[in-house]
């Protein structure tokens, strides 16, 4: 079986063009590395890419992605509205097959120590890469973004990197680490009460007692109520699951789902196991998916 | 996008293992073909070969096995419990990857000349590649079997061959078609009433009035109730519809659906139109799923 992963780093530039082109152009540098998808986004002055490959490439193009952007962009100028630590914000590394979480959180700390002593930046490992509990969420790894981070790294030893000086030049700091698959996943109900998705929303995510692996929220889109999603990891908290409690929830107001979509790319995995749960496949082998017995050709 | 094409051919010998094995080397012969399943059984004295590849490669492999087949078996000495008038007995083409039931069509009339011309073989055009109404089933193409077939051959101007003269030899005749991927499809009830199976069978089959790509049986099996069927398109008659019909069905008799199952190899789009179903997921593309886009890599 060919070895996969999947690499999606987050870059502090969203509006200039010619600086997003060269950044992609040093990640597809590496043979064997394939750019998926490339969102940029102007008013949060950030892109993300969706890169894919056999870890040892993909590794080495996130490397060159940080060194481009270090030389490309300079935080001190930097602004928008998503928060954001360094010229690389984060570099996420995703199993997707014939590799373990763990062989992906050793691709990040390696990386990590790598961009810390080649490019002198400060890096801190996140989520399942992480060094200690309190650096798992990002969100707390970035607390005052680049601006208090420039500060409290060189006066508060806890806040020290986990690689590189704890010290921070115009490139800024990068967080890297391992996390599964995320699956962007929205509900629309009928009706156009956004308070109703808002109380389904607080049923469903983990925040506020819900499923252990989901982020939601309620929203008004063109008119009609929606359930927005992150499923940060639908092996443990299945797609399905989570359709069919919104599905109860929804009914209890005497709301019916009149449909759903998931944005961008989705592990064909997620989607057999929700045609298994329904057709009630028990005995079902991967094995027996045509398609991913022609994947093992290019072994 | 590669272009693949699965082919599935019968041989009527399901016994003597080196014969098969000699039959399954010819297919194996062809760069580039994969031999993917061999299902011998001695009752039937019948194996199903299921091989995969690219349309020119697949297509020759079909004729050294053919070639290799009518070498090592003897109609006139052979018995089994399955219906069968050749060697090789049927050969369908099917379309998986890239490739049109057009292009399938045109492979089984290319295939069927020549081995009309080269192996003095008659070939009947079956299903899909039928050149009349009356043969696009093989039940109907096979009627006598190879020992009735050999006298009507050369009596009956309405059974001439499509293909090769209207005479046959020890290695009988051959099928040649293309239909779509053909799904085994078994449903297990909360019911050791075997009758419950058989009524619900004949509602959803197409031959008793229900839908129309499924055929279906009534079992008992291991105690359990058991719709057992035979999915012939499900690009038209989709999985997760019949699974619904038969939920309703059982209903009826206060009977509920334990689990299904899925034999061999399935296509993962029967799989992934079952989770668009269920997940009312509006606005999907393949394109979205992660493996479609690695699968591109070969290119």
């Amino acid at each position: 079986m060919k070895r996969i992963v999947e690499c999606v780093p987050n870059f502090s530039e969203g509006r200039r063009k010619e600086v997003i082109d060269q950044i992609v152009e040093a990640l597809a540098s590496v043979e064997g590395v394939r750019v998926l998808d490339v969102q940029s986004d102007a008013d949060h002055n950030r892109s993300v890419v969706t890169m894919v490959g056999e870890p040892e490439a993909v590794e080495e193009a996130a490397f060159r992605g940080i060194e481009r952007a270090a030389r490309l962009i300079d935080m001190d100028r930097h602004q928008g509205e998503h928060p954001r630590m360094g010229a690389t914000d984060v570099v996420p590394f995703v199993p997707i097959a014939g590799v373990t979480m763990a062989d992906c959180v050793e691709m990040g700390r390696r990386l990590g120590e790598r961009v810390g002593r080649e490019l002198s930046i400060p890096v801190y490992l996140y989520e399942e890469a992480a060094t200690r509990p309190e650096r798992c969420n990002l969100a707390d790894v970035r607390r005052g973004e680049y601006e208090g981070l420039k500060v409290e790294i060189e006066t508060d030893s806890q806040r020290a990197p986990d690689f590189g000086p704890a010290k921070m030049g115009k490139a800024g700091a990068t967080a890297i680490g391992a996390r599964p698959p995320l699956i962007a996943f929205n509900v629309y109900l009928s009706t156009g009460d956004v308070a109703i998705a808002k109380a389904i929303a607080r049923a469903v995510r983990h925040s506020s007692g819900g499923l252990r692996y989901v982020k939601a929220l309620g929203l008004l889109v063109e008119g009609r109520a929606q359930v927005s999603m992150n499923l940060t990891d639908y092996r443990q908290t299945p797609v399905y699951r989570v359709m069919e409690m919104i599905r109860r929830e929804a009914a209890r107001y005497g709301v019916a789902i009149v449909s759903s979509e998931m944005v961008g790319l989705i592990p064909n995995g997620a989607l057999v196991d929700a045609a298994r749960f329904y057709l009630q496949l028990d005995d079902f082998s991967p094995d027996q998916i045509l398609e991913s017995r022609l994947a093992e050709w290019g072994d």
